[in-house]
């Protein structure tokens, strides 16, 4: 090395880059020194077996980079084409295939009753009280022990469930097709806020609002859906991310469009204008009513792109309270779970984190969609139901591209000057660049039997993405 | 001055700052100076005469800046107020007071049949078929040339209206209320895009449209009004402003969000469900349905802000077509004009700058309340409509604050982190920082008898303000 270099160096200014521990940084700071801290973590969150995993899959040896790069470009191209459709509601017994009376899905990957979070067994003692099984909540208990009834994720049955996500028998179930592959998905109907099922809540009111949505509200919605044929859930999302919504969190614009399109046709059912009128109440008074479609719409997208030898996209993303549970294309049925986090929201009057159920739900499908907070900066209303500020809407989706591989062709962002949605996670993205899926959601009190106490941002495990891809490294390669 | 300071200059590099004329500027940079050009115009258009007016609004002495200051905020602090409700709908006739039945309204400032625009005339035109006093295109030109018809601005008798702006006696209105001051305001109902008679439109579809809009729309509209009970216009906007639009030209949030709020009590009325099926279509099929609602809005909003003394702020911007008009609060019922200026703007296909009516239309009244073009931010997708970027949407309404006095408690835009709109246009800031108000508008062609062709952006003549600002300083101060 030149030593005159050298010397100058030591002459001119010292200036630091710090990278990982920020104290070192502070203690130069101190003496005067200027330093810059990047936004850095060690890739593979700094674990050695699975930097050497993500290296394998990475590194210049052999072709697997090429490889995965050519499954993933096949994987998201089948997710940018989908054109999700609702053609039918029904009864879940009747409408989805393989249901069983003694059936209850949950939302997440599998898991025992005696595991089920506060949300979960509440949404279960509801259910077990809605189809007849029980009288109340005591029995419902005892029954939901017994081992008469069968629990499943929602995800096996090609279903989404917000929160608990809790599906049993005689609950309508929307029924949506994606018309470029022809793969079916369902989701229930969405019950509103507050004191709902899906947030662990199973009162008088809940039980009976049910059965209105059983007997009045799904006969009539299917009754519509035969006038009106086929409904295009591409076009509604495509509009409501340019009215403000993210269609996770946010669904004010694709609620309104969606009773647009079926107000007209509603009065002319054979039906009396109160009947009518009661639906058209409900759904205006539930801006959250398309969240439950948005799901079942990004499930049907991203269906297709499951079982893609060598693809790293990363298919599912789901929470039941419990766990948190991600797959992966290349893996097909395989679940990589950790512990579910808390949440970091905001909280509704007289409730506290304190109160707080760990992140739950299938709503993350959204996200995993490249929606609900990937597509944030759509909808930067929504910092005052999560948190937040407006640029920080922003800077969430721009850093959702660093760990995507494509920009959806119809879902834009006018404040990105229309840049398509992140879409198509990768996880090899995820480890390298040590940038964990940001997840909008509700937050549902710990105790069985409460409901919504608020909605926020969170962070993965860190652990899932681990644990795929040192399985994907060994077994997909 | 020290010689030692004046030989450092000289010896320095040059940097210089050009203002004015940017060729200056080019000169220097070919010889290698770096020339920075600042986005300066001297004040008050650099006439010297209504610079001479400006300084006496501004200048030191007597107190006029301090009464000219709280006479402002006074009439702000009205227009902050502002509650508009929907209370009604009925016939021009029956509704707004001293309707006549040979009376037309017309938008923008007082302007003759024989210097009437093209897409006035051919409203006009429309509007006297469609009254019976002439069965053709040739009558009507007869009829309306003949001195039996009175022409008058919208803003005479407390109407707006888009484009053409026409009113005629049989013509169906909303009445609005502003529930904080008691003023009224009317505009016609929107006919939806295309071949309409604000556009200049008269053929067969235009006027068996205006029939269905006299004889079902608005008896509908009226009935379920009267279930609803007033509708308040200040929420819709703020939900609106929130999903993506800028209730000017882009008011499919707010359609939609009327929509909602009608459609469950639609349903109740004592109608067959073809005649309510027929007004859910047509509101669904019109996403600017809204667009005259939010002009009344704005109307009822600014009126009680007009003839308060010494109060520079602007209370009406209009134009027809021939001349853009203003008026102050000062000066009220005072026309100051200027020819109208051409729009730059997007066609539809088939037509070019070439079929550009000049600037038409009252709906500048939103952006004089704040809304439109000076709300863009909160629209980012209205570019796709009126041409530009979205970080320009974003530059328009920051520049806004310039030459405005206040920020909307409730008009919020999420992109500027809930900053309120910019509110209450200051014609002395207008003069001062040569910053002209920005408008948002749609385009029609110059010929009566064919529609809309495009929409885009404009600016206001100068001419306008200072003629404006010349007779405030020599009357109101």
């Amino acid at each position: 090395m030149n030593t005159n270099k050298i010397l100058a160096l030591f002459k001119s200014e010292l200036a630091v880059i710090n990278l990982g521990l920020e104290s070192f940084g502070d203690n130069l700071r101190k003496e005067g020194v200027k330093v810059v801290q990047p936004e850095w973590k060690p890739a593979a969150g700094g674990d050695p077996a699975v930097q050497e995993a993500l290296d394998r899959c990475l590194g210049p040896e052999g072709d697997a980079l090429a490889a995965i790069a050519a499954a993933n470009q096949e994987a998201v191209g089948r997710i940018l084409k989908a054109k999700p459709m609702i053609i039918g509601v029904g009864k879940a017994l009747d409408t989805i295939p393989g249901y069983k009376k003694n059936l209850i899905l949950h939302s997440g990957p599998p898991v025992t009753w005696d595991r089920m979070s506060g949300p979960t067994r509440g949404a279960v003692i509801g259910a077990l009280i809605y189809e007849g099984f029980a009288s109340n909540e005591a029995e419902a208990v005892q029954v939901a022990a017994s081992g008469t009834i069968e629990y499943a994720p929602c995800h096996h049955y090609a279903a989404v469930g917000p929160m608990a996500g809790i599906v049993s028998a005689s609950m309508p179930v929307w029924m949506l097709r994606n018309d470029a592959f022809g793969n079916l998905a369902y989701s229930t109907l969405n019950e509103g806020l507050g004191r709902v099922l899906r947030y662990g809540a199973f009162g008088d009111d809940v039980i009976q609002r049910l059965r209105w949505m059983e007997t009045s509200l799904a006969p009539i919605l299917s009754e519509v859906l035969a006038v009106t044929g086929p409904i295009d859930l591409r076009s509604i999302i495509t509009q409501a991310l340019q009215m403000g919504d993210e269609v996770h969190n946010r669904n004010r614009a694709a609620t309104s469009l969606l009773i647009r399109t079926l107000a007209p046709h509603l009065v002319t059912l054979k039906r009396t204008p109160e009947e009518i009128a009661a639906v058209l109440r409900f759904l205006d008074g539930n801006d959250h009513f398309f969240l439950n479609l948005s799901m079942a719409a990004s499930k049907c997208s991203l269906a297709p792109a499951e079982g893609l030898k060598h693809s790293s996209l990363i298919t599912i993303q789901a929470r039941n309270g419990t766990d948190f549970g991600i797959q992966v294309s290349a893996l097909p049925g395989r679940w990589f779970t950790a512990p579910a986090p808390m949440v970091d929201g905001l909280y509704l009057p007289g409730y506290t984190a304190e109160d707080a159920a760990p992140d739950i739900g299938d709503s993350v499908i959204t996200e995993t969609n490249g929606l609900g907070g990937f597509a944030m900066a759509a909808a930067p209303a929504i910092v005052q139901f999560v948190g937040g500020t407006a640029p920080m809407a922003l800077d969430v989706t721009r850093r959702m591209y660093e760990i995507t591989t494509a920009e959806h062709p119809q879902y834009k962002i006018p404040a990105l000057d229309f840049r398509g949605t992140p879409t198509g996670i990768d996880l090899l993205k995820v480890l390298d660049r040590n940038i964990l899926p940001v997840v909008n959601t509700g937050i549902a009190h710990k105790q069985p039997g409460v409901g919504m106490v608020g909605a926020g941002l969170v962070k993965p495990p860190l652990e899932c993405y681990q644990k795929a891809l040192t399985a994907f490294a060994n077994e997909a390669l």
